[in-house]
């Protein structure tokens, strides 16, 4: 630990990414645990939070004081619940630190309070907190502009765990919006989503989705561009769901230096 | 040329099969072109079958005189259609040769009389001859056996080029077959052919297709068994239609030394 | 738990691979831990296997009564060093039980002695306890065989975390043995280690490597055969280093139900 | 062919590349062949430019007169050598025309001459005509800017033919510079091109190459960006050699519409 370590604050301490996040301030230089927050009336309060986590004590207890916490601490990783979010939000306004939201869900009048909070904090939001998502969205993005459909073919495939229930997946969704963004068409209307027997001729211009399932794959996605005789691929391979908390503490060490304002992870990569 | 190469016979020289299989001949060591069948009244009998196959003149004039070609030669390499194929056979058992058969769409009643022409000629027939697609079906078939449906789950994806009407592929279906039958099931009741939207958890001993169109792939297939923590993953990929030629060629070396019976290329491989 | 649960002792029971071993018996159907073995005078004697493991209580003492632990149990499970191995074979044989040996670096001396208590017991050892590296080297040897060294080149490629301080691991050597052997030709004598600047054709029958390194990649593993116009390519991805303790519970259960005998994963397998 | 069709002339129009041109422009929407250029003296003066590339008669004969040709056309493609190329430059840019140039081997004075040229013509010169590769180049530098050494490793990972006689391609090297430029850093003093034996852990911040060589395999890339529990791979396949004419052809309809300038592949694919 380290005089200039930035100081972090947890909220949703004791949930699963809780923990996450806790564990990877635990072993990322330039960082340090300040506080763990969780909601009044949380079994946890008192607890240490590094027990907790499961990677030995820190000397930090969960407390249910998040304002207390903000003041003191430079920033605040936050995957909790919309409602938590945009409270928090105006805490770090107050507290004119940084405010890392993976938080999902959010209403846009959600989104509107969080906007708002970034006149004084520092926002990062993103809905996946992946680095290497991220890049390859803006990859993706980038190469779907460069390569004219009438000669290139944009196909998308994932692969996840057999107990994911719904396909295609958010990220490859995601990267399909990319890729229709870098064409300038909308998705809704250019998505293939189903291949089964006589399909007739692939449509020029549309963008191909499919998915396989099996054993415990956390998340594999290709996003395929077939032109004749060559093929450029761009591919993210996921191994460890710590890579989200691994994302958030590096975004809040990115805004660290920055002014007040609402950014994305694309801003943390420099490619936006 | 040597004296010791392998006298060949092509029916249906001027087809675009019948020419890259004169091509490939041209170029392998070991065996060399005897004569070019087409059928009377064809336009290019008399014509030079290298000249038309684009490798050059080779003195080998198109005939529509198959058993005096046959007598003479010591295999025939035959893509042609059922009845044609049916013929051929009775004419390779006259002469006691090797029949190669990469033709497809053949009855129940075309396959009995190959197999009766197969009594004195040594017939070697699959429905893809590619060397490689015949390996990656058996292996398939002892991967699938060798790791139980309780804990190893089989996905088999496939590309083709943007032309390709229907989905999924053959060899797609014929690898879902081989899987099917190392797990001694039936591929119709436990195959997952689409998934989009709420599709639930992963069935336990289903076998998944997902099909990628683009470009001019000319056809890429693998065979993914993930398991816990774990991933065997079995490919093909064609980069050259001439690989049914190649391993038609390879099967009539293979069959020179046999004795004469029905074989496929499991056999050639040295894998049955 | 059910009454005809496999029981199973674990030695080592306090190391990295112990307490993995511990976690993976307790989430898997059909086996139970039976009993939890330490050395003499290790800390961890009288405490709970399960807690150890950061797998919750398990009302199991580690202890150091090998013996008494076997009569009583169906299986163990050694990841130990040869010297312990050694002394647990012939427990193991006195007790003519199960004995899983994943342990490493045994000497010529050793194996004997491990041979010599298979007499009695049902031993199944091998150098990588993973079900689909074992199954990938088996495939590597079939195909190796199937497809000749003139026209077909086998390369091998690898890719492990950043960390790794030799190349080829192990486990690409392995397979480069696994095609070797299906050539019938030896593998120092036809491996190409190294390719920098002007290297000149490709040597016919060669078998070659290349090594990747990089993040936190458990293992990667590839076998390419490629030949005129397609290639082939088995693949294994370990995103888990349960795997090993997967195999290792997977041949106990295997064992279970054989006669005395010294086994490898391909019997396991059902491959050899 | 159409009357809003760009007039191009190919010169060096009997070599392989020449004749590769020749059949991509007839088989490409939008274009059509004016002029095929050789070298005076040359026995391919006076015959038909389509017939000679294998693609039925076209009506354009051979002539060795470029100037002729030029002044009638809108754009020339040189695939010749650095002389010639610097001589055509200056032919194009007295009839103020596209000139796209795939030449490699110019030396510092044939590229200022070239670009002094491109005062009046518009030339696009490239080393690598493929718009996949130019593309693959682009991408990876902006990837291994957006993500810091300290955490994400780049390898580069290239397989071709078994007849290349040198290694690390050509176009690795360019993808390793690009990685490099991205980084900030001196390729040289940062690439890994050999791993063998023990080779220690990999140095943070070093760029490692690795090479599979086999079968007939035209040109696969990839340039993989590991990091903890995630990993980004970049990836061009080329499988058929016409993708340096189709680039060219491309480059001639983007030049059309620009002013006199120097140009590369980055522009056409607008991402300079």
């Amino acid at each position: 630990m380290n005089e200039t370590d930035m100081k972090l604050v947890v909220v949703g301490a004791a949930g699963r990414m809780g923990q996450t996040l806790i564990r990877i301030i635990h072993e990322t230089a330039g960082v340090r645990l300040h506080a763990a927050i969780e909601r009044t009336g949380s079994p946890f309060i008192g607890r240490d939070a590094g027990e907790l986590a499961g990677a030995g004590p820190m000397g930090v207890a969960v407390t249910d004081k998040p304002l207390e916490a903000f003041v003191e601490a430079e920033g605040v990783l936050d995957f909790t619940a919309p409602a938590a979010t945009v409270e928090f939000a105006g805490l770090a306004a107050q507290a004119r630190i940084v405010h890392v939201v993976g938080t999902t869900g959010c209403s846009a009048d959600d989104e509107a309070r969080i906007r708002a909070a970034a006149r004084h904090a520092r926002v990062i939001k993103s809905g996946n907190m992946s680095l290497g998502v991220n890049l390859l969205g803006m990859l993706t993005e980038k190469a779907a502009r460069a390569l004219p459909a009438g000669g290139w073919d944009i196909e998308i495939l994932e692969m996840h765990h057999k107990h994911k229930v719904d396909a295609p997946s958010g990220t490859a969704l995601l990267l399909g919006e990319a890729a229709a963004r870098g064409r300038g068409i909308d998705l809704a209307d250019h998505s293939v989503r189903v291949r089964d027997g006589h399909t007739g001729a692939r449509p020029e211009g549309s963008i191909g989705f499919a998915t396989l399932r099996g054993g415990s794959v956390i998340g594999e996605h290709s996003v395929v561009i077939a032109g004749e005789g060559e093929m450029v691929t761009l591919s993210h391979s996921a191994t460890d769901r710590s890579i989200f908390a691994r994302g958030a503490v590096a975004a809040a060490l990115w805004g660290r230096s920055r002014k007040p304002g609402f950014y994305s992870m694309l801003d943390v990569l420099g490619l936006d």
